[in-house]
């Protein structure tokens, strides 16, 4: 399985939280932001990357590379951590994924791409022409947009519907350039309904996919589908999956899980076998997620400080996606799952269901049909059933 | 205001809930589903119409006449309760809209443009099409798809993307069908998120919106917005409102409103004068409404047994709403929040601003000018300010 | 394990809801509320009770015998059902549980020993009177309070400390009842946060303990915890079984499981493995439940229409439950995850950890303590590492 | 109306969040936290409750002066400020409460009270009681607990039962503390149900009610009711403000507002009318709040920059609360919702009626009547109505 780990939680996740200070203290960092330790932490991520035996990782520009008092100052220190990560990548490894940060610097407050500031519109440009362009010097195999602050706290003071131009015409610009640098990587846009804003523009699969659509990008992206995202709008990580499926959209997972009765990101690493089991059914329905994977975008509780805490936690995230795995491929082979659900559609397997799934069959035809067959019978939909064929698997 | 009375909550109301029978004896009912009933009913519909001074109404086919033993039994019965509101109309009222009432009958229990019988799908459609009849016959101005039944409980037995194509060839159909016998009506989904069915695809606006995208039938349809299932689905009522009119698409409201803490549809009267003041913004920016209308799809509370509470509930929710319409043109008059939008924006209303909003500027030129103007500067986003505002216009 | 039948699910679930009609036409039915039919469908228990090898069954008063036109009519009518179960029951079934439904009719609509009308107050005791009689007389372990409209839908119209001073004075009389009779069961309150009402006063574990304590009933009742309840309470199922075992209220367990994004209400059968097993962890620390057992107080999906069903549901659910009381075993023996728990405590096995927990230490002895140690060691609190070991075991 | 200024949010509230760095560039500050730099915030503060013509303030001990690397040093920090503090309070200004930082420390990760470190809850003492000596010397009427780490992130690794008599042993020995030093001002626990832990022991007001009770502390403490924090916990604040009066626990209010569609700790400025005029209700019929008061435990939104912003924020608060009140005042005084209210019930100021209210109805008795009166007659309960009232007089 395409694992990745995510840069940005293991190794610049500080523990810290809106009511508590960083509470991790691992053996490589100094706490400074210098470029040196820049260098120090890349060194860690493939030190650790060996040890797990995983191929991928994903990152944002300014996780890697310290900022600079200018863009130029910033791209010069990107290019000199992105030349060592290239060295120590060797022939096996590369990036899932890059993303650029545009969401923690404060210029960033208003949104980047949506930003009520022109002048933020050319920065977050300038950020991520850069960002694709290293990602596609790392041999990165995608490129992602989490919109962070591409949303709104009230309506009172904001033109959504400018701020959602701006959008687009953003996106189509990164696709332009995109092409125009030769990146053949997927780009992917990553729903989230809310937090850090109080409506992300990217709420869910389905709300992406209109936007995309409106704007003629639907085309050009794909989703990377979190399962904590998922949750918190409301969706099973299996119905995004599965959305995301059916519009053409699947590209990526981000393999987490959150508390069903949390409201914000917990970002957990998923331990639930039922759950891992769901997400591989859809994989495998999507015919693998190639050149996607599945990133680790997973952190430590704040409360765990071992550095043995990010193996087991990786560990057990493998192994469990592994397991997933195992009892996806055991229902498939039962098939008594599949043929559960073959069963329940079989009457439009018929003449007449050729036809309506033709978009043949008018309102004068069907009703002639209804008068003729009288009351129509409908079957228990076994539910029960269906579930205890999935626990049985498990 | 075009304000709408909905002859099912009014009039086949009768207080149940779950857990609990019946609590509603108003003095023209005898307790039977006769075709007598339903036409004292319908008299007594327009007595209350009369006494509130409303002029437009709203109803499903079933509430109004009672269901037969077959399609044409119901049909004839549903002619005759039409001849007789058609009648009580006279020449100044009219439905605002009528929609089948798809959900109700076991038949429907797997969705009815989405059941997995097709013999159901058929039956469907004659039920639309017979409603759509009468709803042009009766001079209604729209026409409303909710999809009760059109979602899944489990997605382990279920075919979404079968489904979804189901729901696709239906709508084609009933597009078709109102061409054909020459209706004008507006076509309206109404989404909401969950309830009766685990998830209904009708989920939200923008989910909405991608499905008539994805199938080519954004053109033919508006959305009919109700608050309750907008604040059900994680929104508020003004972002759904806005949502729907940014993407062309906001055809109608339907006035009622949630409790902020409470999972499950409540359809209350709408009594919070802020709630209504946001909804009339969103009215006033949209340029009215028409040939929609703010439709009270609101029921009495259960324990709400007097008579006189049908018009005090919807006394209360005209007045609000006129309240909330008076709170927005100060609004606008006094024009301080319209300004102080305007200014947060004003560096897109530049040479620039205009190429970035034009879709002309590359990644090249946007960092040019990023590397050209260093650290952009970014104002306070005032919201406090905005949201005093606001409160001092109620 | 003590398995109980609930017998409204079970024989009076009708699959209605809010929007539908009911569903289920079981082959015993015929569709009326006649003591004939009462007796017939209580033949049915027996005879599944028997099929499925369980020994157990819960009810309420109304849902095994019709009301009657007044009091006298309904306990004749209930008497005479409770014959025929007694005879039925044989020396081997008895009742986990009994209650009355004080919810259903519209007498109740404002509550029953909350209601603002005595004459509901006196009803209400009048029918717990001789449910908790009939309870008595079938050899049932326990008898329980579910407060289905004890609560409020608006503050505005509701005296709360009057409300629950009447819910006090009720269950004080009740237990003066109980033990006049000589009935020794358990007393169970069952908690639910909502639903039917907006407020129920019996919100959730700590609540009802409050409640209990304040109007000392604290050691005269005990606690009927259901998961589905403990979940639309903002708690998980383990953390509500965990807070009435510490409270020493952990009294019986109503084994079913909601739909954690759905807001209301779904009792559908317990299917998690991994819930099962928090489950059977807790009850094994509480020292097994007895006399309190596991109602399956659950009901099928409406869509789940076949008899097939009912045993399909039961059956999964009692797997389910022993696969968890499996792994809790395996986790108990295995000892990893006690262990860790213990360790984690161990500055308390100290002889100022003794002190602190007799309370006697006072913040001076502790200030003292504290300047002398200097900063505190904190160790990782290992989650990722528990929650391994605990999917290990599934 | 007692109003008070939060130290924290006002002068320490940096605009971060977790997917941000800060935004607040007040001109006081110089980025370090020096004690020179905690004198000149603490003249700030004064000259903002001057300028604001507010009278109270409320803080923790280590917002308002820099930790130590000792106890000592801490407490000697904080004894400069404090003394700072004291001189320019002058006669007329005092803390309506104080309290202890005990969640930001990384010391504090697993509790401060509930500590799985004995040597943690030693520091905790020590902390606590210095601010509750600092508190008591700058005059302070209250002194509060929000115990922000005391609860569980799962219960996997806690041992719930021994971390809830550790709260209760501290509580005990900050009592004594209290009583010792001759600090008359009330002891007020803060109830939050979560975040930054999943689970906070203090979930809302019920379950700290059943806390007290059960550890016999129940006359030593009130409770702290914050807006926020109440509807994060599932209920209305009116519900929360209502169940600790009802419980004779009313101490304070922490005036801030959520977003009921986000869910986490906004701690918004309370700018809604209806909600400021439910608060007031519940203070009046409290007989007032004093020695408590009105905290605006509330932080400009991120995005709000400008130091304009902290003076509109808190104006358009006291406003709010001021409208509230008024509109309260035009409630009671037109006594129609008051009077609705008593009619309801008025069937209990009768003999029998009383009879119950003393407890002295056994269920023979009330069986008896029961049977006597026949079946009850229950009429509307006017939600609409008193729904009505209450928006008329917003």
């Amino acid at each position: 399985m395409r694992f990745s780990i995510a840069f940005w939680h293991t190794f610049r996740g500080t523990g810290g939280d809106p009511f508590g200070a960083p509470t991790k203290l691992w053996p490589w960092e100094d706490g400074t932001d210098s470029l040196a330790m820049a260098k120090r932490r890349m060194r860690a991520n493939f030190e650790f990357l060996d040890k797990l035996g995983v191929e991928l990782w994903c990152f944002h520009d300014r996780d890697i590379a310290p900022e600079g008092k200018t863009i130029a100052e910033s791209n010069a220190n990107l290019d000199e951590v992105v030349a060592l990560a290239k060295e120590l990548q060797g022939t096996k490894i590369h990036p899932l994924w890059g993303t650029a940060q545009l969401f923690m610097h404060p210029r960033f407050m208003h949104g980047a791409a949506t930003s009520s500031e022109l002048a933020v519109y050319a920065y977050s440009a300038a950020q991520v022409k850069k960002a694709i362009e290293v990602t596609h010097y790392l041999g990165g195999e995608n490129y992602v947009f989490w919109g962070g602050r591409e949303g709104y706290q009230t309506l009172l003071n904001t033109d959504m519907e400018r701020e959602l131009n701006h959008l687009a015409t953003f996106l189509h610009a990164a696709v332009g350039h995109k092409k125009k640098i030769g990146f053949n990587g997927t780009l992917l846009i990553e729903p989230k309904p809310q937090e850090p804003t109080k409506h992300q523009y990217d709420w869910d699969a389905a709300t992406a996919a209109n936007f995309l659509r409106k704007y003629g990008l639907i085309d050009e992206f794909k989703l990377n589908i979190e399962c904590n995202h998922a949750t918190l709008s409301g969706h099973s990580c299996h119905h995004e999956l599965e959305t995301a499926r059916i519009n053409g959209l699947l590209g990526n997972v981000d393999a987490n899980s959150g508390d069903p009765q949390i409201g914000w990101d917990t970002d957990q690493f998923l331990m639930d076998i039922s759950e891992a089991t769901l997400v591989m059914l859809s994989i495998i329905k999507n015919g693998g997620i190639a050149p996607g994977g599945f990133n680790f975008d997973a952190k430590l509780r704040r409360e765990s400080t071992d550095v043995e805490d990010l193996f087991i936690a990786h560990i057990a995230g493998m192994d469990t996606l592994a397991r997933g795995l195992r009892n996806a491929a055991k229902l498939i082979e039962d098939g008594s799952l599949t043929e559960l659900i073959r069963k329940r559609y079989q009457s439009f397997d018929t003449e007449l269901g050729a036809l309506v799934e033709a978009g043949k069959a008018d309102f004068e035809t069907l009703e002639k049909k209804a008068m003729e067959w009288g009351e129509p019978k409908v079957p228990s939909a076994k539910q029960e059933l269906a579930e205890m064929i999935f626990q049985s698997a498990l």
